[in-house]
């Protein structure tokens, strides 16, 4: 037998995630809503469907999980709404859709699709992108659907402490919650797809690297398919997503190489924190991170297949 | 005389832009904005200054003037407002800031330095930035002030034959009219500024590449500082700005090679027409474009001093 070699990989976010603060109960319902998403994508692709149907579905079940801060489980920027951004990439024709500051969206990561399928495009933001939404076919939800009482009350505390949290967790962890998959198809062609609610207690439209194609997300079958998590500031200035594609076509590095220079080496120097997934066209899969932890999983037709949680 | 050299060189837009459509006085208009703009920045490098604030000034004269699309010259929206975008790097440490979809402000560009200078961000947008701005000092404007009976005239033209104008110019000619500047001061430091008014007729909060660090505006000492004017949606798809950069750092390319390689063999492959203006630590400069004209001007230490609009 020798077919086309197939790979997902996907992650909940990046940062301070250690043992000691994690119960059994907590850690074992992050591993299962991991693993469901990685399942969810992988049998997209067993049965012969595209790596942009695999990532957004992916994506997808990430967004509806309230673990994750991204759809249901997006953060309360200040005024106590929810402000997402996503976008989605095609590593076959360099198309890209995204969305930026969009409140009421179950999935924005469909919403992003449709930008790129269905609007001339690549970029919508806020009311805009809200106009944009009703003229599709697209599910919407209330503010009920987003209320979490874990995501109200880290809100009150990043208000007492007059702080814009960089995530979703107690203020003395450090945790991005975007979550975001990649994926080589059977037809050989890759994609990359990046959600997020953003920052708790968030003020004056900011938009972080999510929805920028070339920070967060960037695809290209001739490179590689990327998806971020991290301070998304410093993945924007170091434009990091493209930056792995690139030391793979100009400098001719691997995978693996371009993923860890950027991760280890590029980020640092500018004090950026994360970490990000990533695929080839040949099926090889990189998930580095320079946080103690990233909730991350794999699966490839060459045998690897995994949830981790730490480092 | 032994002095370090210094490099200004800017642009107010790429297109269709043919000899024929245009009369001497206006010509003449274009051609004595440019050279002002030219001049304030390059004087202020002159002086000593820094690239950041050479650049920031440049744009705010093309800002200023009604001829492009920009700060009192923007274009205006489906519903008859401006949404402008702006963003500016330093690539002295490669911090950076952008606004996307700000309306009122005078200039965008010095908005989008006090995002850098004054907030943890990079990017803010729509209303949330305009809260931002409520908290500096900076200059606002009413809706008389941005109102140019050319550019309503544009927009009537384009709602009755339902298109969204890529440009300000009328519908059988395509004009990019986004400004920006780089430069190269005698400390050593490069930066980059770019701001539009995006398209007549936009809706649904469409965002181009001119706020998107790595697509319409670069900074970067180790390689080049680059500002973009074209269709920016090909230009966010390409991240174009970075990729000049990569091509240098990653190829070693000579800033010359790295913007022809971009602007006449990458952007064409994924039909992207524009242009863009580039300097070098060292002191070179580049302004190619893949279209008929493109608004323009550099001035060097080396002797370089033109201003130019046709091919």
């Amino acid at each position: 037998m020798n077919t086309a070699p197939i790979s997902l990989a996907l992650h909940g976010g990046a940062g301070t995630i250690n043992r000691d603060q994690m119960s059994p109960e907590k850690e074992a319902n992050y591993r299962a809503t991991l693993q469901l998403a990685l399942q969810t994508g992988y049998a997209l692709l067993e049965k012969g469907a595209s790596a942009l149907d695999a990532v957004e579905a992916t994506v997808k079940v990430l967004e509806d999980s309230p673990l994750f801060n991204a759809g249901k489980g997006a953060v309360f920027t200040n005024t106590g709404t929810h402000e997402m951004d996503a976008s989605i990439m095609d590593g076959s024709n360099l198309e890209a859709g995204a969305v930026a500051g969009v409140s009421g969206i179950k999935n924005p990561i469909s919403l992003s699709r449709m930008v790129m399928e269905k609007s001339e495009h690549v970029l919508l933001m806020g009311e805009g992108a809200l106009e944009f939404a009703k003229t599709q076919n697209i599910a919407q939800e209330n503010a009920d659907y987003f209320y979490d009482e874990l995501r109200f009350n880290q809100l009150q505390e990043a208000k007492k402490n007059n702080v814009t949290q960089l995530d979703h967790s107690p203020l003395n962890e450090k945790k991005y919650g975007t979550v975001g998959a990649v994926a080589l198809d059977v037809q050989g062609n890759i994609a990359a797809a990046t959600s997020t609610g953003g920052m708790t207690n968030k003020k004056f439209g900011r938009v972080g690297d999510s929805p920028i194609i070339g920070a967060g997300n960037y695809a290209n079958n001739a490179t590689c398919a990327v998806s971020c998590t991290g301070s998304g500031e410093f993945f924007i200035r170091g434009v990091v997503a493209y930056d792995v594609s690139c030391l793979m076509e100009y400098k001719g590095l691997s995978l693996e190489d371009a993923c860890n220079e950027v991760v280890h080496n590029r980020l640092l120097k500018i004090n950026g924190d994360g970490g990000l997934v990533a695929v080839d066209a040949q099926g090889n899969v990189s998930l580095p991170f320079n946080t103690s932890g990233m909730y991350r999983a794999a699966k490839t037709s060459e045998g690897i297949d995994f949830v981790e949680i730490y480092k």
